[in-house]
């Protein structure tokens, strides 16, 4: 039995979601994922922030020989800035799931999130790595779903997703990718707190599954950027059981995880702490795709632009003033941007009028045209709002 | 008669405020500060934002000779991305002050701030600037406050400062500098939409004005960010009339500019808008100035550390957090982070109890120690708070 969607849906996989006791709430708080094989490939992709926490430096040593039987997440903590007492809990953690498991504490990788600067209850923690090893069998697709739930901090819905490859001669797929996800705040390039396991039971070796994972979060994670910020937990986790028995084309891989990948970013998005609006930034007429990036990003981080779009003003002159703060190719005197389709930017300068703009629908759409190359990239964010203010200022109270 | 502070407080200039009907509220909008020398000498620092305005494009020319006579600036529109048009009110604008004034029109810098995209009211702005011309007379202290007044857009108060040069045998100041400046929103680095003009009655030649003015600049409105967003008019200017006759050593010059320039730059921070806290990052221990900095700005930038102190929440993970984007010289596991004088993070680790921490006053003042070597720099920003929200969210409707 698989699920229709999320880490369970391919073949070879089991999930379960307990509380543990690590909220205050008193909300699920610990996940676990199992790989039963017959494979056990992995990739990971973890934050670039140089302040990593506990479970990031311990997953980059338990996945660097490109195996991994089981992932353990927690919420309600995010053991960084913890130091080696911080490590020592990680650690232990993953050997209780291996015992827990009858596998190797070196194939187990450790995810976590919550507040920085505080220590796990170990305690409780290690009491619900032994529920929720027990909750697994029999889970089936109800396993993937209380995983995704328990991974979840200020998220107000889990976040799952599925993909198939194509279809057998039997009709049937051969194989897919699905995935879970976590993160209401702190989206931003280079990953967030974000947390994201995927699952395949596609047959591939690791450095397959490195690439494909490496090319899909180019364009779709780290393409998201709610509010600028680089969490120190970020991990995104690729396991492949190769179960289906189906070896597909690199490009059918990198294809469906992108898709997988893709359709989670979305829902981060419209699920960020306290946003009013999605906002998709996407630059056209680039010199190159870097330059798309570089100019989608910087008006995604002008909290002037932000403020605007939740005042529902199209204040095109934002946007200008954020893009002439980037080193790409352009004229200023050739720039055209257009806000949900109304051209209120032409040639750098007044375009159509700004009152045929509607910004009340949730999704936004705000599209610069360079006019300096074939290149183009869009970045997505989120407006900044009173709510994003007040979730963020009492987020640890 | 000389002002005890603001542009008319060196000998030799003259100013006026006057309201030519550009703002809807009907407040003071124009301002003109006059040169009578006997020297005209002139420096300038323009916003390094690629989307420039038409009156930042009219004064790198009018000032490439150092020379200037004259300063008009307006309140109530930027003049910015109104393409040929625009530039063509500017040299309009200058051309009316120089007929006022019996000058040439090429020594007329001009400074404009407020919404981008529109096109200025020539007929208001150009009666306004006859209007100025002939308040210029006897406007004595009072015109400095005036001018001052009317270049406010979403300042609360006006902003005038004044330094002093060592005295003379005869115990009366030598020679002064003066200030006023505008700008309460958009502060960042590169400057800021920060009208600025600071005056001096000291003897100097252009390329010594040049220097300390950039230095000045660097060192204080570069250090200020209060929203990381650039402008495309930010304009500082320096007008020395050597009618003091004193000739200042480099260092002296550059000092007094400083002090002006350090006493404006807190001003701008204490009157940004919608904020409630002032907040000064400290990074010691940097292996280089520029490390410094770059570590400095990065937590001024985080979104959720600003919301964070708006909720008086010590959250130095954050801190951390942000230190950890930059490429620095530090180790994670070296660094040290006080709130208002607890060390609340010690060696990247938990350090004192945060409940010591008193976040009620207005100014706060973070302190990170890389211990990675000598240098030092300090960036002032403000917190993130629904009032900046709500500000800029109606600023253009």
């Amino acid at each position: 039995m698989t699920s229709t969607t999320g880490v369970t849906a391919p073949q070879g996989f089991r999930a379960a979601g307990t509380t543990a006791g690590l909220k205050a709430s008193g909300k699920p708080d610990l996940a676990l994922v199992v790989n039963d094989g017959p494979r056990h490939d992995a990739a990971v992709v973890l934050t670039s922030n140089r302040v990593q926490a506990a479970p990031v430096k311990w997953t980059r040593q338990a996945l660097s020989d490109g195996r991994c039987d089981a992932v353990v997440l927690n919420s309600g903590g995010a053991n960084a800035c913890t130091g080696a007492p911080g490590f020592v809990d990680t650690h232990a953690t993953a050997e209780a799931v291996a015992d827990a498991l009858g596998i190797g504490a070196a194939d187990v990788a450790v995810c976590s999130t919550g507040l920085i600067g505080e220590r796990l209850p170990m305690d409780k923690l290690l009491a619900g790595v032994t529920a929720a090893a027990v909750a697994l069998d029999g889970s089936g697709a109800q396993g993937g779903a209380d995983a995704a739930t328990a991974i979840m901090t200020t998220d107000t819905v889990s976040k799952q997703a599925v993909a198939h490859g194509p279809a057998g001669a039997d009709g049937q797929p051969g194989w897919s990718v699905g995935g879970m996800a976590k993160g209401a705040g702190m989206l931003a390039p280079g990953l967030a707190t974000m947390l994201v396991v995927l699952t395949t039971d596609a047959v591939a070796e690791p450095s397959v599954l490195d690439a494909a994972l490496r090319a899909a979060t180019r364009v779709t994670f780290d393409r998201v950027d709610s509010d600028g910020c680089m969490s120190t937990n970020d991990t995104v986790l690729l396991l492949a059981s190769g179960a289906s028995g189906v070896e597909p084309g690199e490009d059918e891989l990198r294809e469906a995880v992108t898709a997988v990948c893709a359709d989670l970013a979305r829902q981060l998005v419209a699920d960020a702490e306290g946003a009013s609006h999605d906002i998709a930034v996407e630059v056209v007429g680039a010199a190159t795709e870097d330059d798309a990036v570089t100019v989608a990003r910087a008006v995604t981080r002008s909290n002037l632009f932000k403020a605007a779009i939740f005042g529902n003003d199209p204040n095109w002159g934002r946007v200008l003033a954020a893009v002439g703060t980037t080193d790409a190719a352009f004229d200023p005197d050739a720039l055209d941007v257009s806000f949900n389709g109304v051209q209120v930017c032409r040639a750098g300068g007044v375009g159509d009028s700004r009152d045929g703009v509607d910004l009340s629908p949730r999704e936004v759409r705000i599209l610069v045209d360079l006019h300096a190359g074939p290149a183009s990239a869009t970045v997505w964010t989120n407006d900044l709002t009173h709510d994003y203010v007040h979730e963020n200022s009492a987020y640890s109270s």
